[in-house]
C-alpha cells in the first residue's frame, strides 16, 4: 500500500520539488533532502511543497533536511532526482547509511548512472544489497521559482525504468507503478541510459545558439532555440544513438518517436514538434554557456555513449565533435577524460558480451593479471 | 604612368564595382566583366560607376561586358574581384586570352588562389608566361546594393600582395603601388595565403550564430555576432593559424593585430574589436546558413589550411572540427575532398621544402615513375 512507503527525495531543485509535492498531494509520506540550508529552512517554514501548473495543490511533507542520513534513516526509496553531476557525490554521502532491502532510484539517471552509483557504493565500502534503478528522463517538465514552489509545465506521459540488477527490476516497478502508472519496464539500465534524449536536444542546439546565449536577449529554448537546421543536426545525431541501440539489439525509438510517446506531439521535423510542444512554451534559453546543457549533457551524456560507440565499434562521430566543442568553447578539456568513460564507470576492458552480462546481473567479469579480456575472448575462440 | 595602364576587373559584385569605379575616379582606364548580363546593362547605361561612403563619385568606365575576350584584349591588369569559388571558372575562361606580359591580380586569393589559378592555366594549354599575383584580402569594406553604385565603407590600411613566381613580385608590386600605396609585399603567395583572416572570422563564428541566422531577426555579423565566447574560439582557430606560419617560417601578426594593421582598431578581446571597428558597423549578419562565409570559406580557406597543417605535421584540431561541422550542417560532404587540397592544386606528394620551392619559382617538381617525394626524401637523409 503506499500509504506503508516512506519517500527520501534527495535534491531540492526542480525536479526534486516537484516530485516530493507531487508524492505528497498523493498522500504518501515524503521527506525531502537538500544541501542547501536557506531552501530547507524556506520549505519548512511552509511545511511543504506548494504544486502549480498541470497538477495542483500542496503538499505536506514529515521532513525537511540537510541531513542525508536523516532523510535516509527508515526510508524505503531513496529517488535522487538531481543533475548528473552531482550523483557520485550523493552516491559517497549515503554509502555509510544505506541498509539492505532500501532502493536507490535516480531520477533520471543520465546515462549510466545506475552503473556509476553502484561502483561508488562497491568503492566506498558498502555492503548492503541495494539494487540502483534509473529512468530515462524526468517525469515532468517543471520549474521552481524559489523554494517552496513548483510549476509543473507537464507530466509526461512515458518514463522508462530500469535496474541495476535487471533481475530486481519488476518487483521495483510495481511498487512505482502504484504513485507513477506513466513509468514502464525497460530490459536493463542499458535500454534506459540509451533512451536519453537530453543528449540530443541539450549539447548540439545549445552550442549553435551560442550568439543567442551571449546576446543577453530573451529567447526560448525549444520554440526558438531548435531550429530547422538545428533541429535536423539533431536528428543526425539521434541516428548515431538508435545505431547505438541497434549493435546493443534495441530498437530504439528516435527523438521524435520519443516526442509523440512523452508529449504525444507529433510533427514533420524537430524543429516543428519543439514549436509545437505546449509542455515547452515557457522553457527559457540559457543566458551563459555554462549551465548543465553543456557541463551535464556531455560528460554525463555524450561521452559515455561515445565510450560505448567504441566498444561497438562505431563511429559516433557528431556526438564527438559536439563533445570536442564544448571542451574548446569552456576551454576545458576534462569532459571527454573526466565524464562517465568505461575506464571511470569500472568497465575499462570489457567486451560487449561481458558488459551485457553486467547490466543483467551488476556483477562484473572477474580478471586476474595477465589476462584481459581481449585474450581471453580469443582464447575462447 | 598610371594613365597608360589598361586595367580589365572580372567581376561586378561588391568589390569589383568598387574597384571599377574607384580606379576610374583615380584617371585609370578601366574595363570591367561581369557574366550576368542585367548588371552590365544597367552600367552601361550610366557609363560607369557611382561610388559612395568614404569615397565619393562617378567613375567613368571604358567598356562593360559579358565578353571575357573583349575585356581582356589589350588589357594589363586583369583583377578577378569575385569569391574564390568563381576562380576556377574564371581561370578556364581567361586560359585562351591570356598573351604574354599580361598579369593578373587574384583579389584577394582567398588561400592558394593564386597556385589553383596557375594550375588551371597550365591544364588548359595556355602557354603564355603569366604571373599570378594574388592579395590576402579585398581592399575595401564595401557592399553594392544595385548594379552602378558602390559604398565603400572603408578603405583598409594595409593589403599584402605576393605573386606565383614569386620573382615577378616588385616589378608588379611597383604598378599596383601607382593607385594603391595600401598594398605592401609579402614573401611569396604561402605568406598572403596564411595572411587570410577570412578563415578566422567566417565559418566558426557564422556556425555560432545559427541560431540567429534561421530566426530571421535582423543582426548585425560582427558587432553583434562576435560574442566573447565566439570571440575568444575564433582566437584559438587562429593560434592554429600563426603555428602554420611559424612552421614555414613566418611571424604572421594574429588575427586582433591584423585589425590594427587594417583598420586601426585595437582593443582587449576580439569581440570588443568588432564591436568597434567603424567598417564593420552596417555589416548585416547573414538570414541564410548557406552564404560564402560557409561554401567559399571552409573549401577555399580553412581546407586548404587544414592540408598545409598535414604536410607540416600540425593538427589543426579546432580547424577540422569546423570544416567538418559545416559538412554536417550543411549535408554536403564535398568540402574536405573537393575544396582546395593539396592534392585539388596539383600539389600532392610535395615535401615541405619542395612547396617552399615551388612557391619561389611556380616550377614544380619533376616526378618519376616509382620515385615519390618521401622516397627521394628518405634516399637523400
Amino acid at each position: 500500500m503506499k500509504e506503508d512507503i516512506i519517500w527520501a527525495i534527495i535534491g531540492g531543485g526542480h525536479g526534486g520539488q516537484s516530485m516530493a509535492g507531487h508524492l505528497a498531494i498523493m498522500g504518501c509520506r515524503v521527506r525531502l533532502y537538500n544541501r542547501t540550508a536557506r531552501t530547507i529552512e524556506e520549505i519548512n517554514k511552509l511545511g511543504g511543497i506548494n504544486i502549480d501548473g498541470a497538477l495542483q495543490g500542496f503538499g505536506g511533507l514529515e521532513l525537511a533536511t540537510t541531513d542525508i542520513g536523516e532523510a535516509l534513516a527508515g526510508a524505503h526509496v531513496v529517488v535522487v532526482v538531481t543533475p548528473a553531476t552531482a550523483h557520485a557525490e550523493i552516491a559517497t554521502k549515503c554509502a555509510s547509511h544505506l541498509v539492505d532491502g532500501q532502493i536507490v532510484f535516480l531520477h533520471p539517471g543520465a546515462m549510466c548512472g545506475a552503473i556509476e552509483f553502484r561502483e561508488i557504493l562497491r568503492n566506498a565500502g558498502c555492503t548492503a544489497n541495494i539494487p540502483v534503478a534509473e529512468s530515462n528522463h524526468l517525469l515532468y517538465a517543471c520549474r521552481s521559482a524559489k523554494p517552496g514552489y513548483a510549476e509543473i509545465l507537464a507530466i509526461k506521459k512515458d518514463v522508462l525504468l530500469a535496474t541495476l540488477p535487471a533481475n530486481k527490476n519488476n518487483e521495483i516497478l510495481e511498487l512505482l507503478n502504484e504513485v507513477f502508472p506513466q513509468i514502464r519496464g525497460a530490459r536493463n539500465v542499458l535500454e534506459t541510459s540509451l533512451s536519453n534524449g537530453a543528449v540530443i536536444m541539450h549539447p548540439a542546439p545549445t552550442i549553435f545558439n551560442l550568439s543567442m546565449i551571449e546576446s543577453q536577449h530573451d529567447w526560448l529554448y525549444y520554440s526558438e532555440g531548435i531550429t530547422p537546421t538545428i533541429g535536423a543536426f539533431a536528428e543526425d545525431i539521434d541516428q548515431e544513438r538508435v545505431a547505438l541501440g541497434k549493435s546493443f539489439g534495441f530498437d530504439l525509438p528516435s527523438v521524435r518517436e520519443l516526442y509523440r510517446l512523452i508529449y504525444g506531439v507529433q510533427g514533420e521535423s524537430l524543429s516543428e514538434i519543439c514549436r509545437k510542444n505546449p509542455a515547452y512554451e515557457k522553457i527559457r534559453g540559457q543566458k551563459d554557456l555554462r549551465t548543465r546543457y553543456i557541463l551535464e549533457d556531455i560528460p554525463f551524456g555524450l561521452v559515455p555513449m561515445i565510450e560505448l560507440g567504441r566498444m561497438q565499434g562505431l563511429s559516433m562521430s557528431r556526438m564527438k565533435l559536439i563533445a570536442e566543442l564544448g571542451q574548446y568553447l569552456l576551454k576545458d578539456n576534462s569532459f571527454l577524460s573526466h565524464g562517465r568513460t568505461l575506464a571511470n564507470l569500472g568497465l575499462g576492458n570489457m567486451t560487449s558480451e561481458e558488459f551485457a552480462m553486467f547490466v543483467q546481473t551488476g556483477e562484473r567479469p572477474v580478471r586476474h593479471r595477465g589476462s584481459p579480456a581481449m585474450c581471453r575472448h580469443s582464447r575462447r575462440a
